[in-house]
């Protein structure tokens, strides 16, 4: 940390485990830098909740209220000022992305949301675990860390801030045979015209370069995402069941990771979003 | 099919595709033979949802009402008896057998089951086909079929018959790069007790070789399903959201199509109903 | 072993780490039972050569020599009356199958073998080796273990045994992402007629059912043996350069390892060769 | 073609299918264009060895003496002077390299050179081809184009110029279940001194920025090229048969094919030879 403080750097990003990550950032901050923190330490506002979800008392409670989650098509204008940026996790950017709009408009009802994930490999880390082997991954699909992941409290979070209100949601991660990629069905009963999906979402990403808006009736596929910011988006109306799907894929390590903290930094600079990332 | 006749067999296995099954199913039942059908052709006992769902007119409607839907745990007697048992999809079978002993018993709201299911893409068949090519399924995940694939017809048919009322259902099939599996994910809101829900599959289940019940808590593997005939189901109760979860892994050519078959042959033929099949 | 012994047993098989089998077959043997050891303890005749490609002092030599290499095609005979039976490595059955009946009939210029084999992900066990995850196997190609696998020790003895003569050879063995499978390519200069391969190859193999000649100018393909105990050969010439081609594809756990262990208990014990195994 | 003449270009890049380039190529030449093709029309100097390896007469034989064969590291000179570069196939890429600065230097015997190679799915083009399906591929290893693959011709061409004399090789294609990647084993008799070698490999690639030379002793691993302009190039000498392994990893969509024309292009058009492409 002195070194970083004494080389001039006014920003410090973090790819620290969880936990971890928390120590450094109280230092980086006291010696006056900015700090992009990719651990999941400082996503939540509530101490109580994390505490909930990762069974420990938050190392440094004072700075959840000022931490912003970093979600730059969403909080733009907080990462412009922030001193500290929480970088949000793979699965809650594939859900928050397409939901946020609808709930800020009310076009979906909140009770109702069904979200269901598949993530590559790679989400779970580079790490010698016998359940993450070849050929223990391969050739094999599988739900798991149910009912209740840790990426449910920073979705809720921010699902209630858009939605005005309270929101609990059923999300199922699933594990299946690729290197990168998440590909995410979430569904709701919708409460809106049809016509106002799709004006809320173009309106809140028009100018945002790496949301892709594929349209109504089409399907995201990851590869298309794989090595980039990019999210790709998709939605499809049910008549005979009322319910609004809501398709979207990313790179668990792009826009999911990486580059959106990438992104978050041009952001809190104040250069193109774009910078150093593919945008075509 | 005169040869098949001739030959003094007394059951026809027809495995062809969707619309050519139906010449062949007509012909020899009028030659006094019975059939099991893997095709589409006679899973519906309704003709005019079979135009709806597969665009044409049902070739041969007389035979819907006695057609047996070959779904050997739940329609075992039928099948004892019957003259022609239509094999079901193999979506169907992952979201069928853990839900019709809840709809029979009333424990999950009917207008709440949202289904998600992962298939490997030899579901697809093998067709010279840009989209199953291996540079296009590899590193890829999709969903595709929406908002209404056409198995929705059969699954909703068994569901509504199960709750006794009519059942619409959310399903959303996703293609994934395994060559064999099927993993689904059913989700619905909980309106009984929990204990209720292990009872009610516990109670239809417990001489049912090929049902696995993993327990409260389980989430099955495609890969330990692969290449036989068994289901693995697992289930979870989120109480945040009262939904429950249910959780099942088969062998889309397994217990999804080619043994589920010959587990009907047998209970036709009287035979054991394990009989060539692995069953340990 | 007491309780073996006491079980009435009167053979046992041995699945265990290398090192660690040896002192279970001295007991084993000491109480009377014939053993089928699939580690690679007993697979060399000559205790200065598991000394050095094993870097350790054999721990029960005296047993070296009346140790058969089980390869049943090859030495049916002598398993037939062994006390002890070591079960070859996956890469030398492949290499070896092909290779023995012509350089017993001296068609190939034994100083000119140049074996290279692709292992499925399988065939390094079940460890948690950072090497072994998904994301690390999955779209990777390498060669590894060069120069000298500890695998060349029990070739090199099986073909000099054929030749006549010392043997030494090139192989170069590399990982693919496949679960289960291995697929060698060797070649040699040919020294005799092409007609004299085939005829050696089917001299020796007639008999053989888990051997299966594609023949001249085929290419065999691994997911045609997976899971059983087959290995399916090819082989070409090339005119230009005047070498031979011997393409093979197994099971790394089946003809590789546990159905091969099979096939030599079945021998061993008298029984049908393909007694347990597929073999149609 | 009148387009691109009229555009004010210089430079044409040709991406089309074998026998459809010459026509263009022609053309696009005769109005003062300079040509980079990326298909196999113009890459043989001798007219009848293409008639051989192709089936049918050449297309524009009158071409064939001044097309220089685009392997910058190799023929920089010529290509920074060259009308039309014909640039080279996936795997002579990954063979030449690590063998023409031995064959140059007469370190290897050019009768003894066998090359086995690996290649990715994407080697094959995008068409709907039943054996490129994923289910036909995944899981599956195997041999092809045997004995004699159409890229030999332009490997024996470009290796006889090196060694001064003609050489022939056994060159042995596989395909393996990756979408991207080459890795190539060619070995050869050392008859020169094992230090020589890297000497020649490194007087060579010195100022190369995409070969790097991992060493002696190395296993290059293709995901650490993939999406790249690199190869990776180890070896190894194994005393006991003489041998030298020459080890290889490729993208054989990168420096096997694109991003390869693409350094050509920067050379012949005096940029800096990895203007546009990755070389960190």
């Amino acid at each position: 940390m002195e070194a970083v403080a004494a080389s001039g750097a006014t920003v410090a990003f973090l790819a620290l485990p969880h936990g971890a990550a928390a120590d450094y950032t109280v230092s980086l901050l006291d010696k006056g830098l900015r700090v992009i923190d990719l651990s999941a330490d400082f996503r939540l506002h509530d101490a109580s909740i994390y505490e909930e979800f990762y069974g420990a008392p938050h190392p440094a409670p004072h700075l959840l209220a000022e931490s912003v989650y970093g979600l730059p098509e969403i909080h733009r204008d907080a990462i412009r000022d922030a001193r500290l940026v929480a970088s949000p996790g793979c699965y809650p950017t594939s859900i928050l992305l397409p939901l946020i709009p609808l709930l800020r408009e009310g076009l979906v009802d909140p009770d109702t949301i069904v979200a269901n994930s598949m993530s590559g490999v790679s989400g779970a880390g580079r790490k010698a675990d016998l359940l993450l082997l070849f050929a223990e991954c391969n050739e094999s699909l599988r739900a798991y860390g149910l009912p209740r992941h840790r990426h449910l409290s920073e979705i809720e979070q921010e699902l209630s801030l858009a939605a005005g209100d309270q929101v609990v949601i059923t999300f199922v991660p699933h594990l299946v045979p690729v290197n990168n990629g998440i590909c995410t069905t979430t569904s709701a009963t919708l409460t809106g015209e049809l016509e106002a999906v799709e004006q809320a979402l173009r309106s809140i990403y028009e100018n945002s370069v790496f949301v892709r808006l594929l349209g109504r009736g089409t399907c995201p596929d990851s590869k298309n995402v794989t090595r980039s910011n990019f999210i790709d988006i998709g939605w499809h109306h049910d008549p005979r069941t009322g319910r609004l799907l809501l398709l979207s894929a990313e790179d668990n390590l792009g826009k999911g990771a990486a580059s959106q903290a990438v992104q978050s930094f041009n952001v809190l600079c104040g250069l193109d979003e774009s910078a150093g990332l593919v945008a075509v």
